[in-house]
């Protein structure tokens, strides 16, 4: 965790562009944006991975898609419509490893989806 | 409702490649496989997409994320890894409209999410 770029960023010890928070959700946006919107959205909690998850945490992933919904309505996409991703562990891509979920829009998305 | 493919997969009127069920939910082999492992997980409940989630959804997103894990353990790709998709509305490339997660794994995914 002390390791953790996520937690750093949830501490403020590195900065981000952030669009929501509350005491257990953090969203911000993507420093390498894959589509005009980027954010991605995590739980506070250091999850490392979808694998991960404990039995207590499922609460915090339904709440995570609530939130997904009101930035996806605050960025004018819920009507045009966006994409959720999240990449767990090598052979899904998984870059960092503290659970996050990509909020993807502004654009027709690819059809193509792997 | 009536006209929901995914709706008449759960009654059974169309033959489905059932990898799990239980009563709220269902899961199945995509027909169109974009990975060696490609399944659907859905709600029984007719959730047209994610933007139409209703508060007392959250808990069942939680337990699709459980049920996830489950599979992707049977399929052998929990600690290889896998990626989970959910597509909204026409940006986000949505083909059928009843909520579903694309669990995808069995080879090494694009690092390329969109």
């Amino acid at each position: 965790m002390e390791d953790c770029v996520f937690c750093k960023i949830i501490k403020g010890e590195i900065p981000s562009d952030k669009v929501y928070e509350d005491e257990e959700i953090l969203a911000f946006k993507d420093i390498n944006p894959a589509a005009p919107i980027h954010i991605l959205v995590i739980p506070k909690k250091h999850i490392p991975s979808l694998v991960e998850l404990e039995q207590g945490d499922e609460e915090i992933i339904g709440k995570i898609y609530r939130i997904i919904n009101k930035i996806a309505k605050e960025q004018g996409i819920d009507n045009k419509g966006f994409r959720v991703i999240v990449n767990c562990g090598k052979d899904g891509g998984q870059e960092v490893n503290h659970l996050h979920f990509h909020l993807l829009g502004g654009k027709q998305l690819g059809e193509k989806i792997v």
